[in-house]
């Protein structure tokens, strides 16, 4: 039996302000990242996120992100690996407080957007987050770009970890992704996008762009929960795996 | 044998703003109510005070406050319950998992600044505190202003309290301070001070301004830990206590 | 010839979050109120606004709030006279520099939210927000409730005022406005509310929920930017009014 | 006559939090940097300085920063030309509204921390600041670090510009600043710090490490206000500078 996890970032409203699609997401993924408040999110959307994940039975991991709501996480910021590694510890607390009040358990922990990126590439941010990861709970699966720093490093830490692989997003023969600037970075067909997850989940294996099959760890796939197409490119993706014999299953449950 | 708890707020630094005399204060007080960013305080402090306070054996506790750190928490905001509920619960998960990642447990939690006010008079806003404390975990001591709402919801909500009383404040015959724009409101001599929690914590009693005695109840002693008068003050109450036989200890230990 | 302005609040988006239907609203009122960063709005957001309204000949105000982003500035504050008066100095200046250096000319203030309501009863605030305003730039008109301290205090500030009414809301006998809790709060009808703005400004009279006329200084009618019906609201009200012969013009302009 | 700066980064404190010694400083230098907001200061800490340095006779100057307040604006961010446009815009803005509304004019813009440091080297950003004090009042000075991407950026825009230089730091044959790191970058002795500005002055001419002159352009000269040896530092400085014949006055003035 195959298997592979489909991941959404969710929980990035705030305040007055809504943002995404959650209650029509939980359907389709088995994972919901959900932010802490630093670049998206805050208490009450974190508590209504959790008890819908709850709900849907859906696996809920801590998505800690750069202290930059103007700029969602997204603009690259030089923290040391110990502001890292608070940062971290601090968002991962503040959502196991709503998990464990609502009765449920964290399952895993995802940076998001710049801190996601800068883990994947620099080895001294990647491990201490690792360790941040680690030093709060050890059972936590630690999310990461598959091939990426923050996996060797989650590992090398003791952690179960989750080689995190895109649906619409097409790789260079290096496994890097194709930067988002360059044409014919984003798969926009929902089928090819499905048959790319399909062989990298049974197979191991992408085509890149230079028309050559690289090997690639294929453990959670991301799918993006904002934006009109969201819902029916969820809906596809989620729709094909099974088709194929695959079974959509969190990481952290009982694989 | 007597005991009373000593409790003071600490980590109240931000960035590159320092506050506070925590290394010193830890010498005297047996509890260490810890800011956990919305009012003060942030991932850097947070961590940095835990682990001193784990070294110097103090017992750890929250200290949630107002989302305002432009007024210290200190200026009153018209919030629900359920932001009061939901606030806490995350300021209480910020610091455990800090606790947790330094090896400590934590003990207690106090609101702070007009949060602490809000929750002494407003049932509501109290009842909201107090489950956010249970949910999170029922093993925590909710600490309050003596004889206020708070404490009335804690033990409602079937949480370990703890009365706080304050060494250099007087009090009216009605149980309340008296408020610090009248004069007289502050005890400025030390000795006076140190009697007046004596015998509070020996005999339950406390002499009011209206040279009436009244009963209270005096699980924790307030020790503030700013101005230049913050550590002697401390040093003076903590050994008075001493010297009269009473044994300072926190709340949440073996009593 | 009659005159009213129409008046919207406007920028009020936030990084990666969007709110409002500006663009569109703008075809309708005669001046936007420019958040400005401290309950909503940022600076990319402000400069987009400023452009916009400089676009569609509207004039610009600065719309200053309580420093609450979660709460959207509508969490009552307990802030001093002093507190209001800097907040507002600060957010008129920073809006000041969008507009001047997008080479208009800033028109007027409105205060925002809970700050708008405050200054309503509370002549404390008030004033200190008049005297803001005022210490800036004494052409700037204020804008208040009808009836409200606000517009008591900018008068006895030497400044231009502009009372406010609402088109969708019912007013009681003593000319305050129905409170939203009570049923019969919001007119539903756009073709009411026109006729209640038409009435009070061509006869500076309103009927009360009581039955009584009651006499109502119209100067400016806030028209709300956010929800579905906006705009066809917005479209109805200004197209009666135009169809009454009542021009919709600016405050601070010609008249 | 020789003339030059003495410019103080000033108004750092932030609601509770105190920094600096604002009011020793104002009696050694000609004009004061104010932070506005986003890495430190606050609209009451604004207020306060302005009015300081009013009384003292000092030029005041916006000192716009990055937002990160956590970070007091030292931590590198990649922001794009238009995020540095818009928040310098902002921050000039909020400073002006306070000059203005205590009677005052202000005079310069100079960017903090790590908004100055990229703005030194980054020819984008350099532009799109300079573009920003342009748009919002061409009078203005700006003030960057001499011979950096900054000053060409003002000269291009039309601006009058303020080439800074560092009392107590050391230079390297380029004619850039000794990294902080390297041993000998920072000059500890004050005499020895006042005879480099009084040099640089009076000949354009600076020692580099490597024992070569260079000739560097001095109209002001960076002075730090925080630190317990801020206040003699600049007492030396000045002192050494009146001996020399060197007149101590603002950029923006009468020269």
């Amino acid at each position: 039996m195959k298997y592979v996890d489909l991941n959404c970032d969710m929980g990035e409203s705030f305040g007055a302000y809504t943002l995404g699609n959650d209650a029509e997401m939980l359907k389709y993924v088995s994972s919901a990242n959900i932010a802490c408040g630093f670049h998206a999110g805050d208490p009450g959307t974190m508590r209504q996120t959790v008890k819908l994940a709850l709900e849907y039975g859906t696996a809920i991991g801590a998505h800690p992100g750069l202290p930059d709501l103007a700029g969602f996480g997204r603009r690259k910021m030089s923290i040391s690996p110990q502001e890292a590694y608070e940062m971290t510890v601090y968002q991962i607390g503040s959502l196991w407080a709503f998990v464990r009040s609502e009765g449920g358990v964290m399952r895993h922990v995802k940076p998001h957007g710049e801190l996601y990126n800068m883990a994947a590439a620099d080895s001294g941010l990647a491990e201490a987050i690792a360790e941040a990861v680690y030093k709060v709970e050890p059972e936590l699966v630690l999310y990461g770009l598959s091939g990426s720093e923050l996996i060797r490093a989650g590992e090398k830490a003791g952690l179960r970890t989750a080689s995190e692989v895109f649906a619409d997003r097409t790789y260079q023969q290096d496994g890097s992704l194709t930067p988002r600037r360059i044409p014919g970075s984003v798969l926009t067909d929902d089928q090819e996008a499905a048959r790319q997850v399909i062989r990298m989940v049974s197979e191991g294996k992408v085509r890149s762009v230079q028309n050559i099959d690289i090997s690639i760890q294929a453990d959670t796939v991301c799918i993006h929960g904002d934006g009109a197409h969201a819902v029916p490119f969820a809906a596809a993706v989620s729709g094909s795996l099974k088709q194929a014999g695959i079974v959509v299953q969190a990481v952290g449950l009982t694989r």
